[in-house]
């Protein structure tokens, strides 16, 4: 059970490598760029989570993650040498999985520390959007999470789902809250479903 | 005196979680946009402060400041769709009041878990800067601190009011290093008090 | 021994101090900008290695370090003042120095705390590297980091020159590894050596 989470989280942090080398990509950066684009979504979010929760870093002791984010970025690289573009919703779809993955694994950590539900639910938001954000600050791009269609909300969602399932079967709990996750995110993606946005100077409503 | 800090520091969060709400308005967020910008600016910065000092996080083990900081947030956007437009300045005096709050309390944080005085000063400064630092750096604005009038001069002014005071009277410090901080940052408001600004090729001076 | 890396600890917060005060006055911020930046580039990186090694953050505890670079930003400025304007290259050779000193000794740290060599090197590249980086996303700069000439690249060399040799001849070790990083970035910039760039739609290679 253990070393099965073991490996989902790597699993995550290789997806989010790659959308992290996707960015790089399109943002013409360099070799160092893409490892830095690559780690910080990879493995950001994970890192305020630990810190905030006082656990250890859970890479610091373990240098696998970096082996991980360094062989999916290389390999994103070969794949996209292959190819002359990447379609326009690669990077939404990388960027879903490592959201669905993330979500659940963060709320999962604070739950096996037996933090309140909330909490549990803030970190696996937290874990899930945070990396994403720092890449696109890096980047220079409007953080998605702020800006596009339900991203966090799918977080909490599925959260939500993990952590009330979670008393009942904590593997299947896994499943259908990183499912939830993932499908909530890639049909606000297919359909553009927007939380209402607020503006100045509102007529409608 | 335990629990009228506790609910002090509420203030302070709710007044900063209305001052993200406000710029999250402005940049026309979604829902979830509101609360990320809402919240890293009520905790933002005193999660910087206890991970430097190596305490608890203070909202990681009361999930109370996540209801204070979404309760705040949603009875604002509530208040916002009663009128047709906020005052320029509302956001700048939202901002002034969380300022003074959190100035001494993270201050007073420091003090209670004996670090020296420049320390406790800095830690003032940061609790109350940095949270709306992260927001105007996720909401892609200059950040305040760094090009408005008299912003974080006044943080470490009203600090070390605190800090000489507080061996005399605690509570009396609070208030009136608040109340400093306060005002200060209101009347720089006012009048447009900036410190000198570096320029290069500068002739005056 | 102990005593020595404590003073060259110091070096580097004071040059990487300098290099912030070169940017905020390029980006004509007031005093407190100045001492924002100055300080987030000096400490910034070391805070985030102390953190995720959970390692005492190295200056909560020893104001000193906050009195080197309040001290250095204040000759920066007195230096500027006489000068009627900076060389294009002083921000690049403060920033190069500083890096060379923190790859170092963001590495020894690590080390000393028996982490394995990945790590170490990780840690160095972070310590040099992440406090420039904050430096300019709060100046609203492309972090120079993910855009220039060789950067991280040679904190990785530098670092791992150390570790390697840190085993037989500790102090030798930091000069070796540093000068490394030093040369290895300035030569450059002296002549703008690049890792590929990732394009789309490249037809080259």
């Amino acid at each position: 059970m253990e070393i099965f989470f073991y490996w989902f989280d790597h699993l995550g942090v290789a997806v989010f490598a790659i959308s992290g080398t996707l960015l790089a990509f399109r943002k013409n950066m360099d070799g160092f760029g893409v490892i830095v684009l690559a780690g910080a979504t990879a493995i950001g979010g994970g890192t305020i989570r630990d810190l905030i929760l006082d656990l250890p870093v859970f890479w610091a002791h373990d240098p696998t993650y970096l082996y991980t984010i360094i062989a999916a970025a290389v390999l994103t690289i070969f794949w996209l040498r292959l190819r002359d573009y990447i379609h326009q919703k690669t990077l939404l779809i990388a960027d879903a999985i490592g959201v669905a993955f993330f979500t659940v694994m963060g709320a999962q950590k604070a739950l096996m520390a037996d933090f309140p539900a909330i909490i549990c639910v803030t970190m696996g938001t937290i874990t899930a959007c945070f990396g994403g954000m720092i890449r696109d600050v890096l980047a220079r791009d409007v953080p998605m999470v702020l800006k596009s269609e339900l991203y966090a909300t799918t977080c909490i969602v599925g959260a939500s789902v993990y952590v009330l399932l979670a008393a009942f079967n904590p593997l299947l709990a896994l499943f259908i809250g990183g499912l939830t996750t993932l499908l909530l995110r890639l049909a606000a993606i297919r359909w553009q479903w927007h939380l209402p946005v607020f503006q100045e100077h509102s007529d409608s409503r």
